[in-house]
């Protein structure tokens, strides 16, 4: 059991990505500013992605040069789906991207029409371009493809391999659609760790079946710590059909602090940031903090 | 880590006795009869309460007279606050009975306006005078109350004590306002489990915060199997402020069989009665699976 964890707050990007309703820069802006008061070390501000595909994501430059630029000491990541954003990213100030291959090669074509193999490729490019880059690579639909079902966890074990070959600094493995369950994920942990033991893997995972907290706790109970959430549980991928919230980074921060595993969140100031997305982005939240309406004694100071 | 569990459906009772608006009994049976087609072997009907306190279950006679007559190998069970509701009970049919006594006095207090003391006596009242009755004992706020906080566990044990000298037949602890946590659980029922080894005791927990299922995980793991939920996350306690609902059954069923946990549920159609409930009942489901647009490739048959 791990008794500190690191919160990657994700809401900006894979929590907004999806509303049709473009949210003005400086609604993102006082949202992502309340994320950072509630204490998170480490936000995925954005996507630099073609503008056409994914219109929300249209101010990425602004909103990465601003906070860059603000908080120095705060790591400010983006996803990246090619050199072209991989670029565009670095010269707005990131040094730290996302870049998403996925197990399946089915959802990889739907996702970022390549295969994996050219996925492969892609960021081989990007590393020898843009040295400086830090790279984070999510595996997605590791516990589950909507498409090909769930996947022997040999393919999702060579494409680490692939991954730990070409240098990358961190891998995170995703439940896109949500449908990792705790025994799955126990078995599936046990067989990687005893392959790559050394590797401090981070999870990305979805919500949409209500295992997402289950499913953490499995993975803290094995020594792992690191974890995106997204506030409001807000976020699916448009390319995955039937995946709905991440976790929702309130309830995972709420379980965590109960449990008393350190997060450096301020539960009651995260709650605050929830309120602002609620009146200025049209969006229902999903999680359960976020709807309470009375606290237990003494629960939250 | 069990292999096969035992799951009460509470909808037609703690689902649906905070909604305003009466449900016409035909309705309620109709849910009931989904409820059975999916596989319920043991299902919470109704209570046996003042209808001026709770007029949703003023039809609790004629609901349990029906399903009692229809489905003999059924095991349908209703709560009762006193002695009054148990000879209503009994003469209706009803052969096992949920009985509430708190933890916490203040609690007990808001519930049955009794104090812990008064509500064993009656208890004990009822045992006397309807000796073929099975008697199931729920410990509200046994994980935490809404006025008094976290209760030190010597108070659940005392209260186990009493019960079990008084001879009752079952025990299951709830988490009546969901503040239970992982860690908590797993101490707690540590302790619970040295003292009173031979006792398979039954937990009813709420999803307020999110964490319903993660706690059940935690429980299957020490080796119980014993769970209430509510259809549709339905449900929550008129007198504790802040309670939501229930842990949703089709999430509940849908973990437990992805890992391989017997239910003898049929997940596919617990899913149809969520339509059900959904079109005839003005309540809002708050579950995960009833909101699945999209199953992955052989995910449920």
């Amino acid at each position: 059991m791990v008794d500190e964890a690191m919160i990657t707050e994700v809401c900006p990007r894979d929590g907004f990505q999806n509303l049709e309703d473009f949210i003005e820069t400086p609604i993102k802006i006082e949202i992502i500013e309340g994320l950072i008061q509630a204490g998170f070390q480490k936000i995925q501000l954005t996507s630099f992605v073609s503008p056409r595909a994914v219109p929300q994501m249209r101010d990425a430059g602004e909103i990465s040069g601003y906070f860059v630029k603000k908080y120095p000491h705060i790591s400010f990541t983006a996803l990246v789906p090619n050199l072209f954003g991989a670029k565009a990213a670095y010269e707005s100030g990131i040094r730290e991207i996302s870049y998403v291959i996925s197990a399946s090669e089915k959802h990889n074509l739907a996702n970022v029409r390549r295969s994996v193999k050219e996925s492969l490729e892609e960021l081989e490019n990007i590393k020898e371009n843009f040295g400086a880059l830090r790279i984070k690579v999510d595996i997605a639909t590791a516990f589950g493809c909507p498409f090909e079902g769930y996947l022997p966890v040999q393919r999702v074990e060579e494409l680490i391999h692939a991954l730990l070959a070409m240098g990358v600094d961190e891998i995170y493995l995703a439940d896109t659609i949500g449908v990792a369950n705790p025994k799955q994920v126990q078995e599936m942990m046990t067989y990687l760790k005893a392959v790559f033991p050394t590797v401090d893997f981070g999870f990305h995972m979805h919500d949409t079946r209500g295992m997402g907290l289950a499913n953490i706790l499995t993975l803290l109970k094995m020594g792992y710590g690191k974890f995106e959430s997204a506030a409001g549980g807000l976020g699916g991928c448009p390319f995955a059909p039937g995946a709905a919230g991440n976790v929702a980074s309130e309830d995972l921060v709420n379980m965590l602090d109960s449990m008393g595993v350190k997060t450096r969140i301020i539960l009651k100031e995260l709650l605050k940031t929830d309120r602002i997305i609620e009146e200025k982005v049209k969006a229902n939240l999903t999680s359960h903090m976020s709807k309470i309406t009375s606290f237990m004694t003494g629960e939250i100071q």
